[in-house]
């Protein structure tokens, strides 16, 4: 990932950050985490976030998606004793639109990049203004996507660990070197 | 407790969230949980908020506290397998005064209400302003009060069961009737 990405990405969390009026320290700001997901298309998919707290039982994370932003999908395995990450997403700027595996919705908002549509296989969706939330239960797979403005999300769960997720498309690297 | 001062409470906690600039639903907005602890003196001793969710392994709640309000001291202790109740208090909004069982800090900026004095043993003070937070782990006595423009706070944590709750004032009810 190239480090001017990386910096103008924070920036653009800092600014969604600031419209959704969600105060963050110096330390936080500084330090927004940044992932292209290792496909070196920023703009079109990848995830910003700040991680507040995670211990082993539970994590609270902030969420920034860039305008038209994808985070790919995935699902969050049983590891060990764990039975996998549970997650609650909720809105609190933008439009987010979720999905995850289940009935199909015709004519979804989204359509991921023509080059990965493959790994693009959850397709009922949930719409989710700010306000709104929907919580995953684990091995769920799910990607999401946020609209024209941009999104902040705020995701409330168990432990995170994001080593163990396991991406659809086998090129995903969830933490790629800058 | 009075109808009038759940409605009165409720509005005050509407207000808290709308200058904190977080969006709650219609639904979320019209049943904000109110709790005087059963003392009737809800303007001093008290609590408002809304549970996002909770299911059994972890939940996320927003409070609110009236200007000087105080939410009394308690801890969450464990119970059959569960080690107790783990939270992250994030402050989002006015000043919130923490007070945990540790050093005694001197010259603290809340002073517990005279008549209740006894039951507030956690001495050691730790302020938040917007965007900073603190984890508690399981069986800590804590209590915490909102400075003089009242407060909002997120707490991030695993399962909440408040019937569990054990307030050091054995007069409190954390669900007392209407």
């Amino acid at each position: 990932m190239k480090k001017e990405d990386v910096l103008r990405m924070r920036e653009c969390a800092r600014e969604l950050f600031a419209q959704a009026h969600i105060v963050i320290t110096e330390d936080e700001s500084v330090n927004v985490e940044v992932s292209d997901m290792g496909l070196g298309r920023i703009d079109q998919v990848g995830l910003e976030l700040i991680t507040y707290v995670n211990t082993d039982r539970c994590c609270a994370k902030e969420l920034a998606l860039a305008p038209g932003q994808i985070c790919p999908e995935h699902r969050h395995p049983p590891f060990g004793d764990n039975p996998g990450k549970e997650e609650t997403f909720r809105c609190r700027y933008g439009v987010v639109y979720l999905y995850v595996e289940g009935e199909e919705t015709l004519e979804r908002k989204v359509v991921p990049p023509q080059e990965d549509e493959e790994w693009y296989t959850a397709k009922h969706e949930i719409v989710l203004y700010p306000g709104q939330q929907y919580t995953l239960f684990p091995n769920t797979r799910h990607w999401f996507a946020a609209g024209a403005e941009g999104a902040v999300v705020s995701e409330f769960s168990t432990h995170s660990n994001d080593e163990s997720d396991i991406f659809t498309d086998p090129r995903i690297i969830r933490s790629p070197s800058v």
